[in-house]
């Protein structure tokens, strides 16, 4: 094996192997990996709901106690086993917990190292982003050797474009750069596709890159760690804007075991087109009829109402400590919150650590192979949360029929 | 906030600021983080099993596109989208597939680059991991700084053992260091504790330490990249090791995204005591009573059978590539090896990223507050795996019954 030291041999290999199920280290399926500094999301929700709830009234170590005992019956000692040890042994228990609270500390400047390192290594994949992007718009072509570089490994992938019996062609003549390039990509993320209304498919055809910065950006005045998504546009007949941001802050205080935990998101101003917000993509009209039981006539009404959008994605929900007293929520609506901030989280880091990075393999599809449908549980629920328009022109798009549990059950 | 500076603020904060929902981090969930140059598993389940079944007279190239029809269909652009592109236009996506091979390159030398970093840090937590020891042993005592820090975190944990009714103590009169300490954290492991039997725990209470190493140890004659898990045990009734070991290596090329792949794991020979391994935990006799058809006497059969322990963990399967012709399985002995090769490596996983940095949390349960209970699907499975003996005296323990499904319905 001469290629084991340069540490990107696998298309050398497999060129002259013969792929065998002995040999073949295809599919390496992701084993919950990706994401390096992943932070973390602070939960709002049953834990701290509860303390309003019917917990109230116990102290907090009582809750503790309580949630423990729970925990602990399911899967180990009895609940009572800790504190059933001698005084003598809980010393030696509070010792040790002082000794993990000296780890984590290491384990936060682990973290941070990571981080540096993550920022190190985006700005070499910046010639190769600008590089993609100039393919993609049609501004730059491929260099001879891209092209040769690309057909072995469309013959490793399998795909055999020459002496097949190829499906019909569209001659679109001049075809500038790949169409669609985004919007395609988007739509072959299972979690970001049930985001995707059909009337959003337009104006994402527009979408010409998607960009990640680390936050805070050089010789910027806010001093708070996280990153930054900018998605650029061209010309769209929905909003003025030629590119919308998303940016994640991360807490100040690492977690507990050190990593660093989502703050908020913040999103940005659109400028929709049209009158009335018309071409506002997150609102619909509601047409109801109502009858006048006296005079037995209907009339028409229309109501601007909330709609499923992907641009909902930047007007992301404010986490409870962001939000004014005015704006607190019941018990409830803090866990449907919960769910939205976790949500919310998940796609951008599913942008930042998958879709940025393998764009072109979301494109053709080649990313799903590689996916572990199973962590795309998260966006499961997307449905449940927003049931006001199950009937409208938003009705679930191709895409969203195919949610994570269907395609577990392959 | 003061504290922003240090990294390592929170208890401070906690003590100052009252929990509430609105100003409450706790229980940050891990968003499928944990795990850094967390290698993925080769996967050698169905695809290349499907090549010797229905599809197997399809060209490879005829087989990656129903692959990809079948995941394109499900949640992205019809099958055809990219085969019905202009030749151009399949030119520029084949040259982003050759931008995406030399992006790979250079996330494979980050995967390196924290791998050495882990290695850089592990030396940082070896003297915690040393005292850890000795304060479990009961051969060193806690300091008074130790019980200082250590109560402080039992109060925001809201541990309160002065002042509270508290459960009956065992007064054991002088208990040496924390008995069952290590058979406690992995019982609080649910993934871990699905493979432990009853009559394991016997044995596991004389677990003393696990710790973790990076391969190649300086100075070996092998040179392939993992890591060592050593379990250090005293004297007990089953085997005579003080230590029993588990290797887990890398592939020396890494996956298609740069990441490490697992290539083997290598357990050690457990030297069971006992006549005819009466002491041997993975074996057990079957006692089956067998009828003469003739004579009408029942006779009783006994027969040494596999059984469930966690002591499998040191006889790990092989994977295919590395079986002599003789072992080859065929298709569906391929998948079983495959879904048991998983959980083979996620519980080399597991212990390296979650029960050694914290074994103090699984001890307490505190861990289970922070893990994401659906991460453990993967450990979903086993029970189906081996079907061979539901109903012996391997019969499902108490942290057995609690598997992932269990957890996620709360």
């Amino acid at each position: 094996m001469s290629s084991q030291e340069d540490g990107h041999s696998i298309p050398e290999r497999k060129e002259t192997v013969a792929p065998t199920p002995q040999n073949t280290p295809l599919n390496a399926a992701p084993l919950g990996r990706e994401g390096y500094s992943r932070p973390t999301v602070a939960a709002i929700g049953e834990d701290e709901a509860g303390e309003s709830s019917a917990a109230a009234n116990l102290p907090v170590g009582a809750l503790q106690q309580l949630m423990q005992g729970r925990l602990a019956g399911l899967v180990g000692k009895s609940s009572g086993y800790i504190e059933s040890l001698p005084e003598e042994v809980k010393q030696r228990v509070a010792a040790l917990k002082a000794l993990q609270s000296d780890h984590n500390k290491i384990e936060s400047e682990f973290q941070k190292e990571i981080l540096e390192l993550e920022k190190k290594f985006a700005l070499r994949y910046e010639p190769i982003y600008e590089r993609r992007k100039m393919l993609i718009a049609g501004e730059q072509e491929p260099s001879p050797e891209e092209l040769i570089k690309g057909e072995e490994i469309d013959k490793e992938d399998g795909f055999q474009f020459e002496g097949q019996p190829e499906p019909e062609k569209k001659e679109l003549g001049d075809v500038k750069g790949i169409p669609q390039f985004w919007l395609t990509a988007l739509q072959n993320h299972p979690g970001i596709a049930d985001v995707i209304s059909d009337r959003d498919t337009e104006a994402l055809e527009r979408l010409t890159d998607i960009r990640l910065a680390y936050l805070p950006q050089p010789g910027s005045e806010d001093k708070q760690a996280g990153f930054q998504l900018t998605f650029h546009f061209g010309e769209n007949d929905f909003f003025s804007n030629s590119a919308l941001t998303k940016n994640y802050y991360y807490q100040d205080e690492v977690g507990y075991t050190g990593d660093f935990v989502y703050d908020r998101a913040e999103g940005c101003q659109i400028n929709w087109k049209g009158e009335d917000g018309e071409k506002d993509l997150t609102k619909r009209i509601e047409v109801k009829k109502q009858r006048n039981k006296n005079t037995n006539r209907t009339r028409v009404v229309k109501k601007v109402v909330p709609a499923d959008s992907f641009f909902n994605f930047f007007n992301p929900p404010k986490p409870p400590h962001a939000r004014t007293e005015e704006e607190e929520d019941d018990e409830d609506e803090l866990e449907e919150l919960d769910e939205r901030l976790e949500i919310d989280f998940s796609l951008g880091e599913e942008l930042k650590e998958r879709v940025i990075p393998r764009a072109v393999d979301y494109f053709t599809g080649k990313a799903l192979e590689f996916t572990n449908m199973e962590d795309d549980d998260d966006f499961e629920s997307e449905d449940e949360d927003e049931d006001e328009d199950d009937d409208d022109e938003d009705a679930p798009s191709a895409p969203q029929q195919a949610d994570g549990g269907e395609c577990k059950n392959q």
